[in-house]
């Protein structure tokens, strides 16, 4: 027990003075959480002059320990401690809280730099980031630490609130962090028994603890009030070994307040002048007030109501409070020890371990090595098996994945129970488990949402460069956790396999439609389909070495014909101009001999883009037309290609062109430009071996020709085309 | 200990039978997942002989008990037992698994005739619809339920997989059916620790049966091989109050098999020639091969291998045995007594209960009342005070919602922990407790996952219409619920209030972006997003009266200015004429007063169309052109609407149009018509009040006419209007 070195006076007055500024900083934004930074503020001193190890002055330190608000709404908890203990983030950014182009949003956004772990809100997802940096510290400390050298011995910490442990993410998340022993993990619930729509007695009786407990976690119990037991616990979990920890603490939503405490009220609405008032004058900091406006009107509510009303109308700056500042930077002060060890040791390292150190510098500065853009770029799935002649999209990613991890050590990932479905795995490597992280491979489990935030979670110190696969259908089930990629812009590469109704007789429960638009729809990820061996090659390549942020990459279950795989033209001889032209988007995969100009143009992705070619010849054989087919192997990059560049695929506005997709383009498909004939699918799919899929839904050569001669003026088929 | 009742000899010759139909028929499909009907066999004959209280004649009898396959991929199970209890479902139809339009697709789909209670396959999703079943149950005996008349006595059953509990789903249904203590339900886990990767021990090594004890339900453990004790504890188990029961049922993937017996291989594959012929010789239904085949050949296990093969070739139908048919022919027979004495007793209830049974008969053959038609057809917010101007789309919503709940008792529902953000919710009801669900409000939780999913189960038996409610970013947290409730055509309402940026201070987490298009990507689902109140009651009427399947509302946060009230034209004096246009997905919504012809037309949905007006007006003013403003309050609607009806909104193909939504349209408006101009928004929103968001976005009547004049001819705005 170390509680003799708790200053519990300070910490209560530390506390008082977050709840203050969580108090006047929300009653400024005219909204926000107070709830949350009032009920756990102690914690927070806790954490933060005693616990957590971290400099301000690096906050990007590798082997700083974590902290992670998974109840993001409680955002002026952390703003205010990265305050206090001298993180880029002033009282006036506190003042500035929710307002545009702040550095104190409503809910955190990851920005280390300002000691912001990861964009939190939606509950469950920073909970599951938590355990996917948990497993990369697993990983750092078992690659790189050494004898005496534990360059990688931090832990996580992470608060969630009844919300979190709601969402069925948490469950997830805690399942497999269980499985796998993090005990470099530690959650505090904040359990304040109140959720938005009242006391969480309304729809939650469960036994939260005994869940963890179930699930594989050591769990505890402690009061907020009990200052020195709960420190006494957070000292004790860090040392327990073998299992991810959980501390359950009773708390008081609204703590401080008069009438608002331990009322539903106080979680997400500011708490008006008069809770301000109550609480300043029963407070540790009620003399930063009296100092500045006089103990008499201080004492006098209605007097005190009138000041911090026009503080508010004038938007006076933040009051300071020098001893609590003081108080709680002297815990970055004692920890600069720790940091300036771990500096010299980390120095010895790289004598001592040079090889190590190197492989280290390749994670922690990472360069696209030449060679590999070279093999990537020159890819050719067939090479050295010249009899295969078709392939799926889903066995090349594989390989080509695999081409990949072969120079790039960063690369780990796994698949939610679809291993060898979606070919998301790194071959010739153990998978981790409890005791031993040194493989690559990740079993996620049936547990899609979990693996997606864990990814996150495994990119967010950029150390790593996470994959995760699943069916694409089930992309449903860890959307929450792709939007989060996109938004903090993540390098996070999402394998999404069985791509269309191609899958076949798993039926419509297993075949996308709706789901590679709405794909596109998310800002800041990229999108690739592509249409061979080619273009997936240059999908990793354009991802690993060019993009910062999250792309996802879709390929079909279903093996794709021949030529395509011979296309486009002097494929083999133009790598680097086929590259850029792919960076465009979109190109041209074909084109009639000779032609002078296309009489109809053919626009498609993946799969599709066979069906196009086979339907271009046949409009070339019957209808004697010229026929272009342009491949679009990420939709976005062509949307955002340059005007020219477009206009040159699309030729001029008069030629026909048909786009062709088996993916739901519904509603949306009503301002397309009306030479545009689209062949997609808006309704559900259908359980069948998928050559009859191909004929129900119309996605032949035969049927789409029919579909184009309805609009221009083409001969009929012959019969055995159709 | 009813065991005496058991014919041990005849469950397994039964279960053995099932094998025999789920090897063949996923054998001729050439694709299937025998491992679970094999595994799980004697538990179907035990449920469908002895437990479960059904009629194949009357396959919606409301009295029935549910069996849910949670477990979908295991669909030759449940195939198999519908065609033996004498179901809609031949022999033929078994042997035609996983073709085109056959009744027996590879995942079971929705079909009481058939009955299949609702489609499974995605996991958890079943567990969840049976949690929705529960409430329904416990909901409809409350209501109806009359001393010695107990119409409503139903128990749910679910089978569920390692796949199902391993999802987050499964614990957000489970707390809240804890917490709701249904005692109705009974889920049985087929623990056979194999999933696809290999042993679950790869990733799972929770105490999955203390989970479900934490979250309040009675836990009971069995082995499928002893199974007399396995009746015993299902008898037991149905008897027991106060808790929702789980039986963890120890199974062996693939059993009867020889090599592939408790491996990941025989999950999803067919099982081969040679482990069927080795199954037959050793199985229980021998006899029915030595019958048509002849001893010798059965025998002799590479003879039985040609004559397996031959019969895969020649698509021979499968063997019929009669024995096990007539055995389990037994179940239904013996449950016809029940079946007719509810009749009876229904037919008392209607005499003794008149008003009751006129209710329940409003249940059971909705028709719309024509008094709600009028008032929703004529609906006007403001009515009856005067003083307010201008509303929320979120509050007109509730209103709305209250005013059909008042007259559909069947309307029923509730949110996600944000009743008083999204108004979902009746008023002057209570919420549904333990042992009590006379209410019709539902707190859901923070579980938006598992909230759509019982919504589904609650809509199944086309009894009661639920609706449910979250924000319209944690759309994403339930989509993969929101996609089974549109393809199986439940009518469930999705209500998603705060639907865009103009969310505000909470900043990208809580902002929908890709969301709007997302949903109107899926099919067989419609989305509204009203402009006004007249467009909210609209819906609701369109909904109510002419769907029957989902829809979703999406309203907005923030109040919509007082002009949008006002309009259409004559909007008081034309609703019948008006309906019909809403019903067309969109409508003249305002048109420059005497003009011949619109100048410019503008196309918006919800709070954009005030703003597409406010626009309007400037062009009015400063270009001199005649504008239009068009309303797209269900762009589905509209895209499937005739061309003579686009055209005469749409006016020209010269006509400059201006299209607005704080929606993105990233990649797909690459397509769009030359004279359309997108005014979009592609990028992640922002933490700021939602009045400086409009500004930094370019959502503002200024930039917006300043991005038109970019594309045609205008005169600068004068200063004040920029």
């Amino acid at each position: 027990m170390k509680t003799s070195f708790i200053d519990v006076t300070k910490v209560k007055k530390c506390a008082d003075y977050i709840r203050y500024l969580s108090l006047e900083s929300i009653e400024g934004a005219k909204s926000g959480h107070p709830g949350l930074p009032l009920g756990c503020a102690e914690l927070g001193v806790l954490l933060y002059r005693y616990i957590l190890r971290f400099n301000p002055e690096d906050p990007g330190w590798i082997d700083r320990d974590r902290f992670i608000l998974s109840a993001g709404h409680g955002s002026m908890l952390l703003y205010s401690l990265l305050y206090l203990t001298g993180y880029r983030i002033t009282l006036e950014d506190l003042r500035k809280f929710r307002q545009l182009e702040s550095k104190t949003p409503g809910h955190p956004e990851y920005h280390i730099e300002y000691g912001i772990e990861t964009t939190t809100g939606p509950l469950g997802q920073g909970f599951a980031n938590a355990v996917g940096c948990a497993i990369e510290g697993k990983m750092l400390a078992q690659r790189f630490n050494r004898d005496e050298f534990d360059l990688f011995d931090y832990t996580i910490y992470t608060l969630m609130g009844d919300g979190c442990m709601m969402e069925g993410i948490s469950s997830e998340a805690g399942s497999l962090a269980g499985h796998l022993g993090l005990d470099n993990l530690i959650a505090i619930y904040d359990s304040n028994r109140i959720s938005i729509d009242g006391p969480t007695s309304l729809t939650m009786s469960e036994d939260t603890a005994a869940r963890f407990e179930a699930l594989g976690w050591h769990v505890e119990k402690a009061d907020i009030k009990e200052i020195e037991t709960l420190y006494s616990h957070l000292e004790n979990l860090k040392t327990l070994k073998g299992k991810p920890k959980l501390l359950v603490m009773e708390t008081t939503i609204g703590e401080g307040l008069y009438k608002k405490k331990d009322t539903a009220d106080i979680h997400g609405s500011p708490a008006g002048i008069d809770e301000i008032a109550y609480f300043i004058q029963n407070s540790e900091i009620k003399h930063i007030f009296e100092e500045k406006y006089g103990k008499t009107d201080v004492q006098d509510k209605q007097k005190l109501m009138e000041i911090l009303q026009n503080r508010q109308k004038n938007k006076e700056p933040l009051l300071q409070e020098p001893d609590s500042k003081a108080f709680i930077e002297q815990g970055p002060d004692e920890r600069k020890k720790d940091y300036l060890e771990w500096k010299k040791k980390f120095e010895s390292y790289q004598q001592q371990y040079k090889d190590l150190y190197e492989q280290l510098s390749f994670y922690l500065h990472f360069e696209f090595p030449g060679s590999l853009r070279d093999k990537l770029l020159n890819y050719n799935y067939f090479k050295g098996d010249e009899k295969k002649k078709t392939a799926a999209v889903r066995g090349i990613s594989g390989k080509v994945l695999n081409l990949c991890a072969n120079q790039l050590p960063q690369l780990v990932g796994g698949s939610a129970d679809l291993t060898d479905s979606t070919k998301a795995k790194v071959e010739n490597t153990d998978y981790i488990k409890r005791d031993n992280f040194a493989g690559r491979k990740i079993f996620f489990g049936v547990r899609e949402h979990a693996m997606g935030a864990i990814g996150n979670g495994l990119a967010l110190n950029k150390i790593m460069i996470p994959f995760t696969g699943t069916f694409f259908t089930f992309f449903d089930y860890m959307k929450p956790a792709v939007r989060m990629s996109a938004l903090m812009k993540l390098k996070h590469l999402f394998i999404f396999s069985h791509d269309s109704i191609y899958v076949g007789e798993d039926g419509p429960t297993h075949q996308p439609i709706e789901h590679l638009n709405a794909l596109r729809l998310i800002p800041d990820i990229y999108t690739f389909r592509p249409a061979n061996d080619m273009e997936t090659a240059f999908a990793y390549l354009y991802f690993l070495q060019e993009m910062d942020g999250p792309a996802a990459i879709v390929t079909t279950r279903q093996d794709l014909p021949e030529e395509v795989f011979t296309l486009p033209k002097n494929r083999e001889r133009n790598r680097e101009e086929l590259y850029k032209q792919f960076k465009n988007g979109a190109y041209i995969f074909y084109e009639t001999e000779g032609a002078q100009k296309p009489g109809i143009i053919f626009a498609a992705s993946g799969s599709e883009v066979s069906l196009a070619l086979q339907t271009a010849k046949l409009v070339e054989k019957n209808g004697k037309k010229a026929a272009r087919v342009i491949s679009i192997p990420c939709l976005e990059l062509f949307s955002e290609a340059g005007i020219s560049y477009k206009s040159r695929l699309f030729h001029h506005d008069q030629t026909p062109l048909v786009v062709i997709e088996t993916a739901s383009h519904r509603g949306i498909d009503l301002f397309y430009d009306k030479r545009t004939i689209l062949v997609d699918i808006e309704t559900f799919g259908k359980s069948a071996p998928y050559l009859e899929l191909e004929k129900h839904f119309g996605f032949t050569p035969g049927a789409i020709y029919n579909r184009i001669a309805e609009n221009i003026d083409l001969p009929p088929l012959e019969n055995k085309e159709k």
